[in-house]
């Protein structure tokens, strides 16, 4: 008796070279017929390679159905981040383009809104719920160089303004759920750096996986690879710091001490991220403090 | 008597060069005063601007203020037709960014769907309308590759659709109001090309009047400079369409037979923006007439 495994299942097959039985119950084949093995012997390989001769088409058929099955598997929680993430970045620039466009059609009507309001969050909103006239009076505005125009032409601005609303709002909303798939696949890493820096971190490395096996210098540079490079090339002066710049406690520390800082994020990051791929328990909050006590 | 105009109005001025009277009238003014001249003498004018020496910061302000208003008169058709062809334009490659992303994201979940549903926004209205099941019947996708992801993960990809569409919309309403400002700015020359070609040439030419100015051979080549420049510099081939390329009676010609095509339209264009411009009759209607005539 032997038994042989290909991408069609499991067979037993006799002296004979007849299928006996077909399982993808691997042991329980084995514990009903204790005397199979595997075929060694090429002859006997030959033979049993016969029995499947016609089977082309269904190994093939098989073969990429497993295939699907495994892509389907691979998808991780690190693909939802990095592409909620990149989507985020791009909610940013159109967001930041629309409402350039927003500003240059509204001076038409009220030019001196411009300059008073520089946030293009706040820009969009405050044209979209403030007429004119309250305008006006809240920022002060006496001789205005805008035009009188009609209720629809104002009306095609103002549509043009609630739509990078929404971009802004969906741009919270996004940023929400990177949150909340980041504090389940990787919340010591979360505790640390944040929805934001985290997330971009993620998407520089390629993944969670492939993070942890970085050593934290290159985590620590992650987001600096262009002025690495020039380091390398021209002999400039080495980055200290690549997307962790964004990181407060690097931020808001004096230049000189940014290093330092990023440094010693970056080791605590390095422990984390291991910790979460593992499935260990939750450490972040110990290793934010030991972060903020090493540096402040 | 004398009598003196400048930035702060019109002054009546006796022999002793005191004022005796100030309006902004000037007809009424000289009927009061029909003796009352413009001072030529030197000397004259040398009095005459003592009294107004100590306004220099009177002037200013008048001065500013009416800028202002000319600035404010200065808002035209055109400008809002610029604007809202250039939101868009925006709109266009926010949208497509957009729904680029989409699809990335949504591959994880269902990646067969991309590759059936090629036009953007058709993909974003499909996902966001039937679900997997639905959507795998329908396309006949058996074994999919995508991922079984959680409602939290799915739904976040589903308000990127959303607002994807979002941007469709608000790009048709867009369109809907260059529309509608150029039916009264410019309703001959819109008859002939239609909104979203007549908003672009507009936008490429600066404006109406400049496009009244321009020879009918400059219209046909707008949006083609690149291509001119080129003949100019290396003597390539000279262009003979730009923009209105676009139009169907040029786009569907024969290839041989467009430039003749391009050339019939732009005639009738320059016809069309000038009796626009001077707010003659409605003849977009026989003008199109002509242009099918001699083309079709």
């Amino acid at each position: 008796m032997y038994i042989f495994t290909n991408t069609l299942g499991s067979f037993v097959i006799d002296e004979k070279f007849k299928i006996v039985e077909k399982t993808n119950d691997d042991e329980k084949l084995l514990k009903k017929y204790k005397d199979a093995k595997k075929p060694t012997n090429p002859k006997v390989i030959n033979h049993v390679l016969k029995l499947f001769k016609d089977d082309a088409k269904k190994f093939y058929e098989v073969n990429i159905s497993n295939t699907k099955k495994l892509i389907s598997k691979s998808v991780k929680d690190d693909n939802l981040i990095i592409s909620a993430i990149k989507t985020i970045e791009d909610l940013d620039v159109t967001a930041n383009s629309l409402a350039k466009r927003l500003r240059d059609w509204y001076s038409y009507y009220l030019p001196e809104a411009e300059n008073d309001i520089y946030d293009n969050e706040a820009f969009s909103r405050v044209v979209l719920e403030k007429n004119k006239d309250v305008l006006k009076k809240e920022l002060k505005i006496e001789d205005s160089m805008g035009a009188d125009l009609k209720k629809s032409d104002v009306d095609s601005m103002l549509s043009l303004a609630k739509l990078i609303q929404e971009i802004f709002s969906q741009r919270k909303q996004t940023e929400e759920y990177v949150e909340k798939v980041m504090k389940r696949s990787c919340p010591n890493f979360l505790a640390i750096v944040g929805p934001n820096i985290g997330a971009k971190l993620i998407a520089k490395a390629g993944s969670i996986k492939k993070m942890v096996f970085m050593p934290a210098s290159t985590i620590q540079l992650l987001g600096a690879e262009e002025a690495l490079f020039r380091h390398l090339k021209t002999g400039a002066k080495p980055p200290k710091y690549g997307i962790l710049l964004q990181h407060p406690l690097v931020s808001k520390a004096k230049k000189k001490d940014r290093g330092k800082a990023a440094k010693t994020i970056a080791d605590k990051l390095s422990i984390a991220i291991k910790v979460d791929y593992f499935k260990g328990d939750f450490i972040g909050d110990k290793l934010r403090k030991d972060i903020e006590k090493k540096i402040g």
